[in-house]
């Protein structure tokens, strides 16, 4: 699996913050990504190409990140049959909420399989268990993960008893 | 002013009922207007031509009318720089204030000139206002329609002292 | 693929309604689902019983409805590492906002590919959209789906034009 | 009463914080409890373990503090009838309105007795309430805190009068 | 247990039918309750009262359901250290998100048990789950109730199945 | 008008510091004021005796500011026909609504005067405004006050051109 | 009291039956009222004049309904320091949260006094209150509804506990 | 095109900070502007005059900023019937939607045209666009931007990708 299977979209580099919790896991795990910037609204054509090519490049799963009217994960979806997970980006305001309602309200027809605000690990962890129903060796990955989870909530357990 | 300047996209034939108040606001002013049905979603080639080939069609503004998540007002707004108005429709669950986040919280640079929940009638006015800067005629029948509510607000008056 | 890949569960009888319209979709393409009634609250080992033993019973995805504190789609996602669709059921009282959030806004480590509010019939595209990145024929099905939807924008662009 | 009657579980150990409030409140009554760490996620087992162990424990209130899409409280709730207190603990984005509502919407059959966002105090007198209908020492420990916060008052309005 | 040890206070005759829910809960389980009506703010006398006397008559828990700003059960709570159960009726405009706040996010010092909205029976099931740590035919009968509600959602499984 | 008019209630001392400003608007208008610590949940007795005793005293309005499930204004309404203000004041989880519907959402029979959320300047203009019905040299003030107002607007208006 | 002291001003006919309810509040009493329409959008000039005029004419307190971005109260409280009081009108499609916020969060220097959504009823007893203030038989009238309020709830007691 | 076409209003100088955001737009397209302060509330009448006097004075757009019962857009819209663009501004409090609800959901007859919260960038785009109709060196400006906008996002995604 050296060729990445995920595609990382995101608006701008400033979202690279919150995302860097989902590429820390996809390191963690050793499942290659290709990480891109683009905006549904300021550079639309870009955003349709990447949609359109990603599955000639391989991608198999796509992850959008955005903020308040969070458009990028819908129009991408818009675009491929391939899943598209998006996360809703907390904005200045609307703490969320509008980038949550944005993706998730989707119209019948084009899901978007959305995630918590700001959850990057978690879109990352999704996108694994996708690719998981066809390369064993990423479900596997996944599965020692939940056990190191397991694994530090007895210790904490343990701590706390004291 | 017998060709169009306004062009009106709505996602779906369900959208008519609410829009109907608008398109007779249009038609009690004589201004003319343009009616498409595209989605986003479902036809992002579709709604993408209407936009990019709304201004050499002699289209001076766009009114885009969704629901849920929203996107077609912004998804227009995102491939011209006419005027769009976006009109947030009331779903089944959240009543509007999916739409409404989706469509007015747009990020920097693309701005939507959005109105209220299932404003068409709003929306249409505001077009007629923004050609009314170019078009003297287009702002003396909406002067007009000023004094002709004004009068029904007096006349209501009258019938409630009673 | 004879043998059902997508495992649905629902709380109760009364969701049959809204989920009818995913049903009919996985039907309209062919693609094989078993579905369960449990409750994360009302029968806790059920739930984790058909969460643990999905894989094995050649099961690749998951989808799970619930409505008010939803909790079944997390609960199942805590026993398995397959993809966990949830979809949010809109209550009596405050229209699916909680279920959605009880939903979508799961902590670290444990994601659930949350769609809209009452969204059966995307739920069931977009469980066929990850099943299409391992098994083509499906994905060809989805594609084909769009175009249908495409026609169908343009038949209603053509009516309303009239 | 020196075995402890309350169990206090609690997500992770940043809770603790937020949580001290209320062990201070019991530390004050002198009333025993035991705290451990478990996750409705991230560790299942552990927490049906816990829920259905603890009357034979010799615990008689369990109180469950989690945030975001809070299930820890109905979780625990599913595997016992003892009475299971839950607190909404305030999270990054939403600000507790996910938690509150992800425990409080609890389904027919299976309620939580929910207090406020983070009041982990009120959590434990509401514990010792419960208790006290069982033990009188406890109600008597309780009717002197309530005297103990009228007095505060009218210290306070001594001073703003000055 | 002849004597009503649940005091169950409404604002008036109209919650009757929200409220008849938790009544039949409590027939079906044999447990005496007492109902009365009162309100916060029209008759505060008469609620205090009602608080006040509570505990010498042999209550143990008190259930009070409102609606709106609902003040019932906090004022309940005010005067009595025995655990008060609020029940936060839908009104017409808010859907309980009102009441829902003015129950559950009690100050410091007196805490409310919070069921969800117009939950009347979850409220009568709490009751019955504080009751039984002290009276164990109490909890015996819960215990069957929940053996009940699993071999429901079974048969509810085997019907959808077919 | 020596002895106060006003009577205003504050929670806890914290409240202090948001009431600042409403006291400040007193003193600059020369209202005398009488102010009071209270608890609707930790002292119901000693808010019941304020407001029953408050015409008696001359108090002519009473502004009662609280937070969270925030009763104190309701409370006080129960035991008085004088107009009550309430000062929803913003907590630390929900920013002000949970005590703003607690406030404003009063049950048919008892109404509390809300104003916006931390608004105690407002609050006091508003007992002055109603003062000023009955005294005359309040209402000058207060007019003084608005042309006061409207010359800053003008002074802004003039620094801002230049 | 025969000139009208109150002024009830109301956006269009169609809130004459949410309005009613206050109305009969007010023949009840016997408390004489004025009642106009107006709208702060659709006829500014006459709303500005109705508040600039209601002094001189012998109006004490003016009370405001209005929906959706409600400006009424604002407005004509912009116009005058006589007493306004705001009830927030439900629209189609926010249920009212829209009208409240808009009418609540009134700028430092001018209060509106804002009831519930939709409460004629509460607007009108409040208006009571303050006229109570100066008139001595409008606050006998109030303490009279109060007891009679209190002879309901007791009779409705009677009723349920048979 | 030297004399300003745009009268942009604020409330006070301390939204100052937030609209430079949309000045240093304008000044960047060279597109003259207008400012102003006044409010709604504290100086009706000079809000009115603004409003009256635009037209005449050349004014083709206006824009409006305000927060919290955010009347200042609405109110100007009445005096006129040139578009009127509303930016809602964040409060203290509800982070906004306070303002934008009082902005967008305008009565029939009277629209304003809103943007996000705090975007006064957008607003002054906006405020471009519908120039742009009229002036086609300002469409060319717009244009000329949103190239500009493009490449950004493509240097970020070479950035990134490094």
């Amino acid at each position: 699996m050296e060729k990445p299977k995920i595609l990382i979209l995101m608006g701008s580099e400033n979202d690279h913050e919150v995302m860097e919790d989902g590429f820390a896991l996809l390191r963690e795990l050793g499942v290659a990504f290709r990480l891109e910037v683009s905006s549904a609204h300021r550079h639309p054509e870009r955003t349709a190409a990447f949609a359109k090519g990603a599955r000639d490049e391989g991608i198999e799963v796509i992850i959008a990140a955005a903020g308040m009217a969070a458009h990028l994960p819908g129009v991408i979806a818009a675009y491929t049959t391939l899943p598209v997970i998006g996360i809703p980006l907390k904005g200045k305001s609307l703490h969320g909420i509008d980038s949550l309602l944005s993706i998730v309200q989707m119209p019948k027809g084009v899901p978007v399989a959305t995630v918590g605000i700001d959850a990057a690990r978690n879109a990352c962890i999704l996108a694994c268990e996708i690719l998981g129903i066809k390369y064993p060796e990423v479900q596997q990955k996944l599965d020692a993960l939940r056990d190191k989870m397991k694994r530090e909530i007895e210790e904490k357990g343990k701590k706390v008893r004291r």
